[in-house]
């Protein structure tokens, strides 16, 4: 919706005239996925203020939006789109905003086909609205994945009441730094999550349809539901008869957002390229608004351009005491090849002056590359005001600065907000000096 | 005392012997300035929670502290300091980190020039033990200045119950945009706080060596006390006799901190260089902390240096509902000299999604240069969470970045820190689209 609302928007600048068709599977638009575990918790209220725009509002900017639609096949030859159980609808150009999918395992499934009873993702309104009427205080739930979504919906089932056991393939939040992702199964564990860690669910004991227990390797979790939160993978079945897609599945469009003449694709069914050139599978509705509006506004004649990504992302883990929110930025460690050398350090420190009431404890991570000294990637995990501190070292990330450019430049301070020394600064500059150090 | 450690610790790395000597006039060392309204509104318990280290444990790192030594005269030929009733000290070197005293105009003094009874700056730690001893619920306070120290005091005096008046020459934070400023004297109001603007205390009424009442040009504001927060002047008396200060009685010392051979300076005393050259007065604590650092480096025989400021500034206003956090970075409006032509755009947002609790409205104006698109200053006024957004802008200045670098770059989000597109670059896009309307 971003790009068709770009495109009319740049065709009034332009002159150009355009007929911009939506035609999208659900009955929902311009809803914030992100908000899900939010609703499930209880601190959002409505289903409704989760979306943005109704297809109403949609319709009114002129656009023709058409819901329950889903495109099952993408036709550039004959240029039209087929739709399930409907009529062709052609095109001159065609937009791809398909997203992506839970990744739902076979034990997800019952021998027929049908899911099994109580066990779903949290990644549509519908699923929301599912687990926000079933999650009852004093059940059990496991969590299938330490992602981001895992992550937060552990903190919605147990901010309902829930026991909750968390199982992830390898670490919680496994993208950040150990001592990162460490942080937050401490905190989980503060509040009586079983984080287990490095197992998988294997399959599940069903009794009439509906689970009863997850098994793991070596022992059985009962359980009354089982969110799935084992990432996603793009949508694009509608092209799988094209050349068109990586081996990931993904598009890969270019900066103005084209994969092919007349063809575009902007959201979660991409790639994306870091601001190195490197592609990447970064499903993040911040991209995916940046894209579409990029695209929308070259299908119209425009110039703007999608500028790639750094990596950044942030989440939060907060349950009565405890507040944790997790950030980071830059290039992952095993992306890291020679000649880049990194230096490391991990620093503890407060969000604000240790004598206010406001400080809390938070951990950074910095690193920089050796020869360059150019800044690498910054994480932090810490309490409140902890996780948008990643945006300074963004900012400096995006311009290619250094750990000497973060270690000096000027952040605000008064005592509420930060230490004299920000902690971000005194971070970068132990990295500085470690590069310093002869030897 | 920045610089003093630092010459020590880069001593024992280039092998040099250094003898370090600190005359310090008051019996106090290292603590924070900034914290000092916190202390009077008892947000922080102990005087002693201040004080980031005491003269013992600067003594044990080695450095021969010598409190109630207040030096009168740096006789620069004979490489002395003169102190008050002592005898002389010599040096090879010296450090000029005297800091700044209150402004403190005649009406704050009795005609035999002693101090007013109940009228006294927020400056050193005895103002603030004497602040926190006398204010008591119920009482009246006039707060002059609407400076950092003044907004900050008028919150502390309102979280000890007190009927609060403040009164500034010009605006509530005047070297903020007045959108920004303004929220502040909203926030003020909406607690009780008469703020009154344009205007000054010209006179006291006193009785018994005691404030009765401020006089202002066309009224009497009847009080128990006075803040004195009239900004400050740089404490340089000591080299009076010399050539070596500014017009407005500062020491303008190099990036490595030098003044003259042998005489380096450092904090509240001295100017500092904006990223583009232009001297300015902005005594902070960041600021004196990382020249300090950089002086004793240099000192030592080091190679770091103080690269300069942007203008970087926050403070809040918190009392019982309000919270407002409010900072800038960057340009002053009337720094801006052509050929550059600034583009300015006020915007109004959130602080998290808009469906989240946590949501709370926040005001942003973005400048940038029209022809360069260059980043020129981003000041903010906002709930929880909106001020520490000046350093991701702060950084992007830093580096020279423009207003499509802040628009564009990959910002963190989740629903509980952020809008999925980030206000920040919300405001800045919307600059850049002005900037690139025809006409």
């Amino acid at each position: 919706m971003s790009a068709a609302h770009q495109m009319l928007r740049t065709a009034r600048r332009t002159g150009r005239t355009l007929e911009v068709t939506v035609l999208e599977a659900g009955q929902f638009t311009s809803y914030s996925a992100c908000g899900i575990p939010y609703l499930v918790s209880g601190e959002v209220d409505e289903l409704d203020d989760l979306v943005a725009r109704t297809p109403e509002q949609h319709r009114a900017a002129g656009i023709d939006l058409r819901t329950g639609q889903r495109v099952t096949r993408l036709d550039l030859d004959a240029r039209v789109a087929e739709v399930e159980g409907g009529d062709d609808v052609a095109f001159d150009q065609v937009v791809v905003a398909t997203g992506a999918c839970p990744r739902m395992p076979q034990w997800t499934r019952l021998p027929d086909g049908a899911p099994v009873g109580g066990v779903r993702p949290a990644s549509t309104l519908e699923d929301a609205r599912a687990w926000a009427q079933e999650l009852a205080p004093g059940e059990r739930v496991v969590v299938a994945g330490g992602g981001y979504i895992g992550v937060e919906m552990v903190e919605a089932a147990v901010r309902r009441g829930l026991q909750v056991t968390l199982v992830t393939r390898s670490r919680v939040l496994s993208t950040f730094a150990p001592e990162v992702g460490a942080e937050v199964a401490r905190g989980m564990r503060e509040v009586g999550v079983e984080v287990v860690e490095h197992a998988a669910v294997t399959d599940l004991e069903v009794e009439d349809g509906r689970v009863a227990a997850v098994r793991l390797r070596e022992r059985s979790v009962p359980t009354d539901h089982v969110v799935v939160a084992l990432g996603v993978v793009p949508a694009t079945d509608l092209l799988a008869h094209t050349d068109l897609l990586s081996e990931r599945g993904t598009l890969r469009p270019d900066e103005t957002g084209r994969v092919a003449p007349g063809v575009w694709a902007a959201g979660d069914c991409c790639e994306v390229r870091t601001r190195d050139g490197a592609w990447t599978y970064a499903p993040l509705g911040t991209h995916a608004n940046k894209a579409g509006r990029a695209l929308g506004d070259q299908v119209a004649g425009g110039d703007l351009t999608f500028p790639g990504v750094l990596g950044t992302a942030i989440t939060r883990f907060a349950v009565g005491e405890v507040h944790l929110e997790v950030a980071r930025t830059g290039i992952l460690d095993h992306q890291v090849a020679a000649p880049v050398d990194p230096v490391t350090v991990v620093t503890r420190g407060t969000t604000a002056s240790g004598y206010m009431p406001e400080a809390a404890p938070i951990t950074i991570r910095v690193s920089a590359d050796r020869v360059s000294r150019r800044l690498l990637s910054v994480e932090v995990a810490g309490g409140p005001g902890a996780g948008k501190r990643v945006d300074a070292a963004a900012a400096v990330l995006w311009l290619r600065g250094s750990v000497d450019d973060l270690a000096w430049m000027d952040l605000a301070y008064a005592p509420p907000v930060a230490t004299a020394w920000e902690v971000l600064q005194i971070a970068a500059r132990r990295v500085a000096e470690l590069i310093d150090q002869p030897g």
